[in-house]
């Protein structure tokens, strides 16, 4: 296969629909209905997502719930500058999701908030009868993933779990490429999230917590009380559909390690006033975890969650 | 610290030294001695260090052992070619190097047999109390590891292991980096012996096995019986040395995982006839070995083993 071939036929071929659950038919936009949103959690990542769908003719956005009442503000001006009307609001505190799920005006539900908050919200929308969309990681415990696949299965509601980097035009042709065996049998993948966070996690006085901008304000909380591969989804759910895992395939053996933590501390200490006291927190979130994955076809995936260390791009943050 | 400084401070402290066991000044030249050598295994790899010895105006080589009368008789010609008399050759089968190390006229031995062979030669050398060099991996068990370390502590011979890529300029470059902090505290190693072997491993009719031309004599059998970090030291040496393994740090845990093994089979039957019986040989060695390994500093090493898929260059050897 020269290159032109394989353009014309990833372009004739729709790449990437494959990969997509084809009950998942809700922006298909085949017929003239529009369909009808509510989102969860406004924040940078859920007013991206909402710039998407204002974009689209289909979509319509009713409800905006954010526990951040400035956020929720915001996305709803968005809905209105986009000429899509006045979106109701959901601001008073960490239940009121409940009330629009339950809304009988709203198809699906975009969940944008931090993880701990992602399996029930999902599970809260689907036993209402929605469809959802909830960003990555959907759990953060393996009870967390057996709920989120139980209720789908008990509710007849799909769960699209929003691994982006999967749908990349870029790794949609290295699928492609893939399933036409331009590669030839698969034998090892290798992937990971590998980049530098510190300056999303950590504000410019060497703070975190509730009252931060953004992610600092519960993301940098998962490197105080957890060590793991917190955020496998980039990257390895791609390797996953290269090796076809739940699609006959399946992982069979996991190993991982991870490196003692200094990234974090540094960054705190280089910008912090001496008598900070986050200057004293332990993170137990290693630096650099490494994860070795066997499947049942033989094949091995490696996966790296690198976050914390600097780079020659140390003062950019990485928005995503 | 700015790039000319580097430069100036690299050369100034003579790096690289600090890495060689202070005790191996075999060849330091700095008296009038000569060293007296004898070479066991001079195939591909043993004739590369007999020309860097020949090179030498302070080395005598006294005597030669190869299985192979052609490849000793080719050996023993280059020292006469290079003004230096005629070695001695032991050519006698498996155990003929005993009668070799037995002889008082040598001062050291330099071992580049097949890797099943280091353990009792490099013991039989040193307790006849010569200086061993022996070429990677010294030993292929854990206890042949040990007997090297035992042997070498009873006898008060050092045996030094010829980890070479340790000692390239651009790796002790990097090691001189890591020493004087120029990427701050250590965190994570990744290395590897990534290479196509194929070439080396299986000759051009699909065979391998005695009477096969050099590697392919003996290195593939490994791959049949064998599943593992085949030949760690090509990068783990490197790692080791930039973490101070043995120099106050050591390795803790250890979790190796292996693809199944396709490379050498589909090798051999793209030139292969239809009824060569090496197209039926299972082969245990996994095509990827990757280990994970951490340390009681904090740090993890990444080592991968990867010699027997086709890559861009397939068609060249890659000759060490």
């Amino acid at each position: 296969m020269n290159r032109k071939d394989f353009i014309k036929k990833s372009t004739a071929a729709g790449i990437g629909l494959s990969v997509v659950n084809p009950s998942f038919n809700l922006l298909r936009g085949s017929d003239d209905r529009v369909v009808r949103l509510g989102f969860i959690g406004v924040g940078g990542r859920g007013r991206g997502h909402l710039r998407g769908m204002l974009a689209r003719d289909d979509v319509m956005i009713n409800a905006i719930c954010d526990i951040s009442e400035v956020n929720a503000i915001q996305a709803q001006k968005m809905v209105h500058d986009a000429g899509k009307g006045k979106a109701d609001l959901y601001t008073k505190g960490d239940n009121d999701y409940l009330d629009m799920v339950s809304r009988d005006d709203l198809d699906g539900v975009l969940i944008s908030t931090p993880w701990e908050f992602h399996v029930e919200q999902s599970i809260a929308a689907m036993k209402s009868g929605k469809y959802v969309a909830v960003e990555i990681p959907a759990a953060i415990t393996v009870q967390g993933c057996w709920d989120l696949v139980n209720v789908s299965e008990a509710t007849g509601m799909p769960c699209m779990v929003l691994g982006n980097t999967s749908y990349q035009r870029d790794v949609l042709a290295v699928l492609n490429m893939v399933r036409q065996g331009l590669f030839g049998e698969m034998i090892h993948v290798q992937c990971g999230y590998q980049h530098n966070l510190l300056p999303v996690m950590i504000d410019e006085n060497g703070n975190f917590g509730p009252g931060t901008p953004g992610e600092a304000a519960w993301r940098t909380n998962h490197y105080v009380h957890r060590n793991g591969l917190l955020y496998p989804d980039h990257g390895a759910n791609s390797a996953g559909h290269f090796l076809d895992i739940n699609r006959g395939n399946r992982y069979l053996k996991l190993s991982a390690m991870s490196t003692k933590a200094r990234g974090l501390h540094n960054y705190i200490e280089e910008r912090s006033d001496k008598d900070n006291s986050n200057r004293n927190v332990v993170f137990n979130q290693g630096d650099i975890v490494t994860a070795m994955l066997t499947t049942a076809h033989g094949e091995t995936v490696l996966v790296i969650h690198d976050t914390t260390l600097p780079r020659g791009d140390n003062n950019k943050a990485f928005r995503v």
